[in-house]
């Protein structure tokens, strides 16, 4: 028999869980949401701002969780919208971003994912995933969420990631390596404690 | 002799410090900085955004704290830049907002400002102040901070906040607004200990 640890995972979103869930079976680790909303700090550093909502979810419930925190980070726009690409989502959506890269030769952006995981008596650790990509010209795809639809990683063929199955698009995404780099330190921890 | 209480005032803004401190004395309080950087969580509400921050430094420190937040909420936007005006203003800045709002005929918007104020062992409470105005075609003056150029309170003359004086801005800003619903509170809350 094949043991299975269980973490809990808090977020509520349902397309990052699938994503984490897939990638952390793996590593013999059985991904749980946890319906508790997690308070995230203001913070130009993804990091901060996972690590602190890790901290007071273990602390409060007890548990082993995992917070995860992303932001899509274009250069010429001052890394713009950053820490805070689900608020400016929801608002302007990927066409406030078009608009915004309307004259923009330099398209380079890049996508950044941290996931933070604590035990409750011990400091959150993070774990970093990036992909390099351009903003696209105009939206394309409909899978994924987010500004998937403008997203166009470096190493792939030249779709979005949102005409990436989520199979393709785990080869590349910033939030699949950040859970992968988690997943192998988290094996070899577990090996450690033995 | 007029007594004088001392509050103190969680910013590093020292354009926010010197528009508060000014109306403030008025109602008998002198306001003093608080070097700690007070730590903002993520909310679609600056209520919850002033009254944590405030919470967390009066009971760390012990100390009769006030903490403020505004933000720019643009109508046709959904509220964009709304409680991230800072971060967003550090990248996109006017410019940004004004690609944004090209081809907008509905240009209204509204600046909101909380203003929290705690005590140590007390809940915190808060005061709003909104002004009401338009996204200018253009940036405009010189003077405040932040998206002050570009926003033309409805009330006023057609000016821009950046074109008006401290004192001209004072009349209208929410900002002010907030601070002086906190102030008359406090000159009664005083009052009623007596």
């Amino acid at each position: 028999m094949v043991y299975s640890l269980k973490i809990c995972f808090a977020t509520t979103n349902k397309h990052k869980l699938e994503e984490a869930r897939r990638i952390l079976a793996g590593y013999g680790i059985d991904l749980e949401m946890v319906p508790e909303k997690k308070r995230e700090i203001q913070s130009e550093k993804l990091e901060e701002i996972a690590e602190v909502a890790a901290l007071e979810i273990a602390e409060s419930l007890g548990i082993r969780v995992v917070t995860e925190d992303s932001g899509l980070f274009i250069q010429a726009l001052n890394n713009f919208p950053g820490p805070y690409s689900a608020y400016t989502h929801d608002t302007i959506g990927c066409e406030g971003i078009l608009d915004l890269m309307r004259n923009k030769t330099n398209r380079r952006a890049k996508f950044r994912a941290v996931v933070a995981y604590c035990e409750s008596t011990q400091m959150p650790r993070s774990f970093i995933g990036i992909v390099q990509g351009n903003i696209a010209p105009k939206a394309r795809g409909i899978q994924g969420f987010g500004f998937d639809p403008i997203f166009v990683p470096t190493e792939g063929d030249g779709r979005t990631f949102a005409q990436m199955t989520q199979q393709e698009k785990n080869q590349y995404s910033h939030r699949a390596r950040a859970f992968r780099n988690f997943g192998e330190w988290f094996q070899e921890y577990q090996r450690s404690l033995k």
